[in-house]
């Protein structure tokens, strides 16, 4: 049984982004606004740092189990911490592998930067993985080396196959409370934002202005 | 139950000076001159990369189930390679988290920089840590981060406190066929070599002769 996940606005963290800030009030002030899951990611973090984030972002949402806890990349640090997902990207480890590791009670999401990505990750066995993050929307700073960006069209036929397929999708990259609606309008499940949230002065009212804008009726 | 693991002459990957031959070449011919054990280190790779170079050396030594392939840092590489153990330097995930990830049937070494690093791995419950990389002996340029190197005294009071505990000890950093003895002299369990093999012309040569300056009368 997979944890509880909602995927309609879906924190990824940037450590220095954050910055003075520690990850964990963020991604609370986040919640606070109305991030409904939360992926630790800090690929410059050794291992030992990344569990610890981890701990402390699970530590700081110990009041919302309605708010899964994924980790970005680290297996090993998401079995310790008992995270509930892991988030792998194309170099990461393979999404199979990865299944057999965290076994069925764990999410599991694959970033898709490609047709080619999302038909691999569908001919994977049912309940391998579950949302696929169509990856990037737009170009990003925060992840210069993902390249220029899929397009909204690009980014609806992908959302469509991997529904066609059972799949979840989100879609990342670039999207700030200017472009939320229309990253929504491809027909994904959820949007995932970084430096929208992170780099936000205030992250509860960044994530308040983001929900606004993916809801625009029931926020008024 | 461990697996079998002679550390007297403890090859330590490195992906860039084995270029351009592959790693598994390198590890093939080092064994084939008198390395008794391996590990996988690349801390550049990501982790699907890594997967693969520790399945590729474990298939260049299927027929040398003597010599154990241990996984740096990756604890979940090593679960998927079903690898012989695992080595945490202090940055990665710690040695008791670690053990509970491997079970009891793995191998685990931890890089000891200080006597306060070797005090710590002392205290953990018996059996957690098999074996402990003192580390620097001498400045290398693999590992610049780690400092000026400990010097023979130091590691061979390391060494001495690590038996004490009923810990194995190796030594680790700047060492070659020119150091060697003066290294073992110490009274370590075995040294590891990173250079002095992988970016040997000959490696299966460096490995012998190493194995020589380690053993003077065995080897004549």
């Amino acid at each position: 049984m997979r944890p509880p996940f909602d995927p309609t606005l879906y924190l990824v963290t940037d450590t220095a982004l954050c910055l003075p800030r520690p990850v964990a009030d963020v991604v609370r002030a986040a919640v606070a606004g109305g991030v409904t899951a939360v992926q630790v990611r800090d690929k410059l973090a050794p291992r030992r740092e990344l569990l610890a984030l981890t701990r402390s972002v699970q530590a700081a949402l110990a009041d919302r189990p309605d708010v899964p806890v994924v980790v970005n990349d680290a297996v090993d640090v998401a079995l310790l911490a008992g995270a509930d997902g892991v988030h792998v990207g194309q170099e990461d480890l393979p999404a199979d592998e990865v299944r057999a590791l965290i076994g069925p009670d764990r999410l599991l999401g694959v970033s898709v930067e490609s047709a080619a990505d999302l038909a691999e990750a569908l001919a994977l066995p049912p309940g391998t993985v579950d949302v696929v993050g169509l990856s990037p929307v737009w170009a990003t700073p925060t992840k210069p080396e993902a390249g220029p960006g899929l397009g909204l069209d690009a980014t609806r036929e992908l959302a469509a196959a991997a529904h066609a397929g059972g799949l979840r999708a989100v879609a990342i990259g670039g999207i700030d409370a200017t472009r939320a609606a229309a990253a929504a309008a491809t027909g994904v499940d959820g949007i995932c934002v970084v430096s929208a949230v992170c780099a936000a002065p205030d992250p509860r009212a960044a994530a308040a202005r983001l929900r606004a804008a993916l809801s625009p009726v029931g926020a008024r």
